[in-house]
């Protein structure tokens, strides 16, 4: 069953406003989610900040749930953490790296994710290695089997689908791959979960992060992380606070038994039952639907723009994704950005050079991220925009 | 000058709703911090996440200059953080501890910092020592110079104001003699910023953490943390992203150079907004006078409490702050607190014992918490509402 446009449309106060193709920034949300988090945050200006959390424990608890059922996992594999960044920090930074243990990740990576691998480097003896691309620019699984097998791999981390090109990264047979040589598999799924249909043990990645305020249409602020059960156990999160481990004075603590031992207890309750209800919204519309209408419009946009005269359109990838990401001849990304805000149009700048590890990558590049709720109306709009 | 108590009621929607005594739990926000928050909540919603932030850029910015005025830092020396605990562990984690290095702390020390110090003396060999109260029950200035001077001391950490007992520990002194020693100072100041004049030169610490829902009456999710110039250079994040260092592929980083290569890019930037409002509210205020008018109220109601049968009050220190912790005898806390929950008087329960380490205190208290917008009337609601 497709998606009822109109009707998601009329739900989303921002698009009548503004023709909103930056949803790799931040998607404009619906109507549930911000009425969500402003009436808690309402509540929480009448009545007091925690008894506003006492009385909205069952919103506050449903996110959970809600988010376990998008992504194919169980309520306790399941963290709130303040952000994508925070959530992957404290997946990463909790593996147990020792001297000369080995670390696989992509020619795609997120700089974030780059400078916290070369830090752990520096600080434990681990080695960092980028497996080479296949000849759609995604990782290259044999290459990464090949890798696999010389041993002495601690962790496979990467993207599901990079920040600056369109390439979606082949994480299921990725996953299988990990699990034959016994390696923890970290997915940075900040760009994908709301966008495809994520499901961890299809995937089968140890751990998962994402954000709230991308794909899943939630709040800023928000993020959760995905820790598979059978993981936990080697895992102490980098940070423990009351929430994560109980105190035993003078001198012991206990880690909590489940994922949200990586959780702070200090925390933004209105963005977390705001990320709950963006959870339900999505699964509701149902997670094949969304990826069906999402690479359907981004497919048709980058026929568009392959007609435009001086457009180079440079995705890459078997399978792509909601980013589209373009230069046009003789046109500078930041003034186009620029001169399409002007005309109600949102798009975003990339920088492909500044993350991963192609020096040969663009300097810049437009993104054009489309969601379930774009129209192709939208993107024609896009287009005829664009300098000639 | 006094605070114009009439003004900040009616600037306050949840004063005319309920009687808020739980402030060291979350303040009820005046009305120009939950406009701020809402307005930018509302431009994100109808022009995009990225869009709005760009757009209120200037106010966003606000927030750092608005917090380092309140505590006479500098605005390089101030990092949003996600709230307390992650600005606190942010400081904490990026000591650099070596084996034998002594964290010298208190008995008031809260239960999560606990757990921090015992997760880093098994990971790096450091060692926890509990300075001994004075008579008072604050940190004794006597035994922290005799803890000093044995040497070796990396780290004197403690809170300005504990959560479960109203004493406030003697900063400044504790400052100076960490200066004298040569020792690095990491304050806690999740209870104090915004109820006492505090101020960063004055106390001479290197860090110090705080929140925004507390004293400050900024929104939920939000923190910051100071972090003195001259400190910065002896500490790395635990964590890093792109905004808290540069990255030059393939292999190196470049740490910020202020206090913002503690943050996280990614960020709940209402919520910034809205911590910036806090922080000039209060300075519109007058941090002295606010000061006053929290601690005046708490002798008053510690005064009522005390000519009501049955009831112990527990505060101690020379100085004490807005939080104020009793039992009454022969009734339980949290019923007490259920109860006056229902007659629209909101307080907490602190565990005493649950923090710190004084195995001897009491397992739960009722926490009545002051902020200037309470009244002398509201205050005798509480103690007429009490079991006799």
């Amino acid at each position: 069953m497709g998606i009822d446009i109109d009707k998601v449309r009329a739900e989303t106060p921002g698009c009548a406003n503004v023709v909103h193709l930056n949803n790799a920034g931040a998607a404009l949300p619906p109507r549930p989610v911000i009425d969500a988090v402003a009436a808690h945050l309402e509540r929480e200006a009448m009545t007091g900040g925690y008894e506003a959390h006492e009385a909205s424990a069952g919103a506050a608890g449903r996110f959970y749930d809600a988010v376990a059922g998008l992504i194919g996992a169980r309520r306790d594999e399941i963290a709130y953490v303040e952000n994508a960044t925070r959530a992957w920090d404290m997946a990463f930074y909790a593996v147990p790296f020792g001297e000369g243990d080995r670390i696989l990740t992509t020619t795609s990576e997120y700089s974030s994710n780059a400078i916290a691998y070369q830090q752990v480097a520096r600080r434990r003896g681990a080695t960092v290695e980028v497996v080479p691309d296949d000849a759609h620019g995604q990782i290259s699984l044999d290459a990464l089997a090949g890798a696999l097998a010389r041993g002495g791999v601690r962790l496979v981390s990467l993207n599901h689908i990079p920040t600056q090109n369109g390439l979606v990264n082949p994480v299921a047979e990725v996953g299988r791959l990990c699990r034959e040589a016994g390696a923890l598999f970290l997915l940075d799924a900040c760009q994908s979960v709301g966008q495809l249909a994520v499901d961890v043990t299809e995937i089968g990645c140890d751990l998962l992060s994402s954000t709230g305020r991308k794909y899943l249409r939630g709040p800023r602020g928000t993020g959760f992380l995905y820790v598979r059960r059978e993981a936990l156990g080697t895992l102490e999160p980098p940070f423990l606070d009351l929430q994560a481990a109980e105190w035993h004075a003078p001198d012991r603590y206990e880690p909590r038994d489940d994922a949200r031992r990586f959780e702070t207890w200090e925390r933004f309750v209105a963005g977390q039952i705001g990320l709950g209800v963006a959870a339900d919204y999505a699964a509701a519309l149902g997670v094949e639907a969304i990826e069906d209408r999402v690479t359907g419009l981004a497919e048709r946009l980058r026929s568009l723009l392959a007609e435009h005269s001086g457009v180079t359109v440079l995705d890459r990838g078997a399978h792509r994704s909601g980013l589209v990401t373009f230069t046009v001849e003789g046109h500078d990304a930041m003034d186009m950005k620029l001169s399409l805000r002007e005309k109600g149009i949102n798009v975003s700048v990339t920088v492909p050079r500044a993350h991963g590890y192609l020096p040969d990558a663009p300097d810049a590049a437009v993104r054009a991220s489309v969601h379930y709720y774009n129209t192709e109306e939208e993107l024609g709009r896009l287009v005829e925009a664009l300098p000639r």
